[in-house]
């Protein structure tokens, strides 16, 4: 059915869908991400979705469960309170900032710039800005018992839409979900343009790990496909931190969310070594890689020259990662030189998901 | 090469099987599933494949493992036999019965039902049926030491072709391996329209686990597409099971098995939450969700609300899910609400793979 | 874009990338490797891929980590040195030589041979073959206190490129990465046509398990897709290997690397059941099965008949296998018969990514 751009109803939609390309679903309208032009219609079908109604237990087809109440989580003996002010909004964003691959020594041609979407770190308040909105977004920390409370701005008065945040990991109740479920969504599930909302979240002891969080509102997946995303890092109580920690996330900026021709294979918002992060380390150190996927694809991490166990105590040095899934690289540095990491999925490293760690002897 | 559906042969063929999509193998021809009228055109095909010779030892190329014999097992001491009466048949079956997306709360258009296959529980001796057919089929329950004897009919006599129930993680011989094998095909790998074959497969101490079992006949991609499939559960001698325990199958039906306009992303058949399997537990129970892949692509499972360890020990919200893979959340149930469940590749999710997860205080 | 082949500029190109279809970089030029004349293309660009500069230290944007020297590990006390002579070269491969497919009993139409490059083992000092070049290379093995010294040289003269031997778990220092950096490359990273280099690699406690090896030079892509690559097993000090052990790489061979029209989903070079590796054992040994992936798909390994431990300690019969990640299914054999193994993406195994497993009572 040439002409539509519905994936459910075209020729090319099926394949779109079958063949895992991205869509995403808004206010009843199915918008294929990957035609030109996408972002801004599902910009326009998020503006269109009403705020829901305030008490789910009056929506049709309400179950008991809509109407429970919830209180606000407190820590637990000896944990704290961890608070952070974060606000969400648009950014020219540079996805090649040196316009070159250092890897390969070439030029990487065309436009590499376009309107992101980034978390921002602001002091208490929201009285002034920490840092620039990034991609990812800042990293929350807390320890066993703590909770985390997250004060969260939608700042984005362009881009006209409900936002959130929803974290992975860490415990909540559903007031702190942070997602859009249409008449049922709670509280913390729609921050409309300018709006506010303060999330608490409980850092459990089944929370130890490395978690994202991102968007889930009504545009979720254009949202966290243009950068609406960020990392959680929970500890056991007293646990030390390693000498060395990094998050990097394997995603992508595509045409279709970014304008660009060009799709690029990124990690933390950057393509081609030179532009991805380069982590450094030091002979000696306690070294932590987290690795989180953000994107429709599967990938798997290699460091070269490195090798650590996975959780079941295999050695490895090239494990799978999921999206929204995280794994650790984590081991004693013993290897000075310049190193190449990569998602070696070949089409991945080839556009640009590979970057350097530089060792000091 | 225009004008053809040949995937080995065309343009669009290398693209079909270079990006993952679908296509069998019957009789000789090859046959693209994502093209219009695949089903008939497979199934036609699938009706001229002949029964397989009745001794595989004498065919071309035979080797001396196709001349040994086998005996049929019974349980260990202690073990019982545990007999199911499963038939096989055609079914119209609607992806979306209530039309609408409960989650986004809009409707989804267009035409959803479909001439699906199904497994089908029956009395002993076939004399009734105990359900109708469904996605998925029955689950099968053995302890370690029983058998599992499944009397299984080919009971579909319009699309005719040759039919089998091969499963995963329980041990059996080739003769109940249900696998068609052209000419070294043994007893159980090609059940005509009509005929009726008993299976026997033992319960051994490495079969603990929940598994698969699909159609492996000679149409098997295409009956696994649409609906052929179902779940062993397999439990240590006494151990009890989950208060609260549910199997559902991450898988798709597209446009080229079920003649439909738009694909649709599954669990169990259905797409949509308010469709799809709307989960309920109570706290304080031990819950038990099973996943099954049960099509080409790679799927994670994420729960809101919840973690759990994995089989090493880590905290996980977000498991990957592989084609016949089986994975677990198992937690003892502490968060009551309304929550969303659903595959994290974010196309999936947006296609319908997502439900609710209902817990009582 | 029409009329253009690259794919950061083209529709069709963004497709390519999104979709996970195969496309690489070399000398600034990216080609996208399911394009008719691909490998033409790619070899002409890698042709012109100058040797890098012989110091890295002194390239634009070098880090004091350029500038470090290595010296050639030795073994530990009690390890000895293992000693290799391997070449890289074309060859003609025929990826169906039987012609036929034995599972299904039908012929494989179409053109099946084509120029695929592959590692060949060599006596001492490159003085006669031990075997054809072939897909995968051969099997090196170490013992943990060893040092693998590889002595590599790339014999090919008609495609002129550089190309590399890059290791997998096994340590070794920025000399002996066996990848081109552009100007950061060291010396093992460029090995020039008619060149040769000699290779060390330690097998350290962390070295444990089964790896691969593939080219990592400027053309690797398309190289590692049309046969460069091989295996590396390091046992425990003492360890006794398996009775019976196995292994095969799950990969494709593809119209844009081959020059064929047909794509092929291939186990060890080969496609269909009686072309790819029919294995064999016996009831009672100790067999082990290594499978490697080296394409840019994930696959699932499923053997029929059979259940084994997974690292984690959970019974399976499908594991995950993503691309340069090795899995070990091992068990005691206990089920005589014909066993068909395969991966168990529908697609992948109707494309010819299966085989027998032959098992005397």
């Amino acid at each position: 059915m040439p002409g539509t751009n519905d994936p459910r109803t075209s020729r090319r939609g099926f394949l779109a869908v079958g063949s895992g390309a991205l869509f995403c679903t808004i206010a009843g309208q199915r918008i294929a991400l990957d035609q030109p032009g996408a972002a801004a219609k599902a910009d326009a079908a998020a503006a269109r979705v009403r705020r829901p109604r305030a008490q789910p237990a009056t929506a049709p087809g309400a179950a008991p469960e809509d109407q429970l109440t919830f209180t606000t989580p407190e820590p637990q003996p000896g944990g704290v309170v961890r608070e952070y002010w974060i606000q969400a909004r648009t950014m020219r964003w540079d996805i090649v900032p040196t316009g070159r691959d250092q890897w390969h020594g070439v030029a990487i041609p065309g436009r590499t710039k376009f309107t992101a979407f980034g978390y921002q770190p602001m002091t208490a308040g929201f009285a002034a800005a920490l840092a620039p909105p990034s991609i990812p977004g800042p990293i929350l920390s807390a320890e066993v018992g703590d909770v985390l409370r997250v004060h969260f701005r939608n700042a984005e008065t362009k881009v006209r839409q409900g936002l959130t945040m929803h974290p992975h990991g860490v415990k909540y109740n559903p007031e702190y979900d942070g997602v859009f479920l249409g008449d049922f969504t709670r509280a913390g599930g729609f921050i409309g343009p300018g709006e506010e909302f303060t999330y608490t979240w409980e850092a459990t002891p089944d929370s130890v790990g490395v978690w994202p969080y991102h968007d889930h509102g009504p545009n979720h997946t254009l949202n966290t496909f243009r950068g609406l995303f960020g990392s959680i890092i929970v500890r056991a109580k007293g646990d030390k931190a390693p000498d060395n920690e990094h998050v990097i996330f394997f995603h992508s900026l595509l045409p279709g969310t970014t304008g660009l021709k060009a799709p690029f294979q990124c990690i933390n918002g950057r393509a081609y070594a030179g532009n991805t992060p380069t982590l450094t380390a030091k002979v000696g150190e306690d070294v932590a890689i987290h690795v989180i996927g953000m994107n429709d694809d599967f990938h798997d991490f290699h460091m070269h020259g490195h090798r650590w166990r996975d959780p079941a105590g295999t050695f490895v040095d090239t494990p799978i990662v999921g999206p929204n899934e995280a794994i650790t690289a984590r081991f004693v540095e013993d290897n000075p030189g310049r190193w190449l990491y990569h998602c070696h999925v070949f089409s991945h490293q080839d556009g640009g998901m590979a970057g350097w760690y530089l060792v000091e002897p």
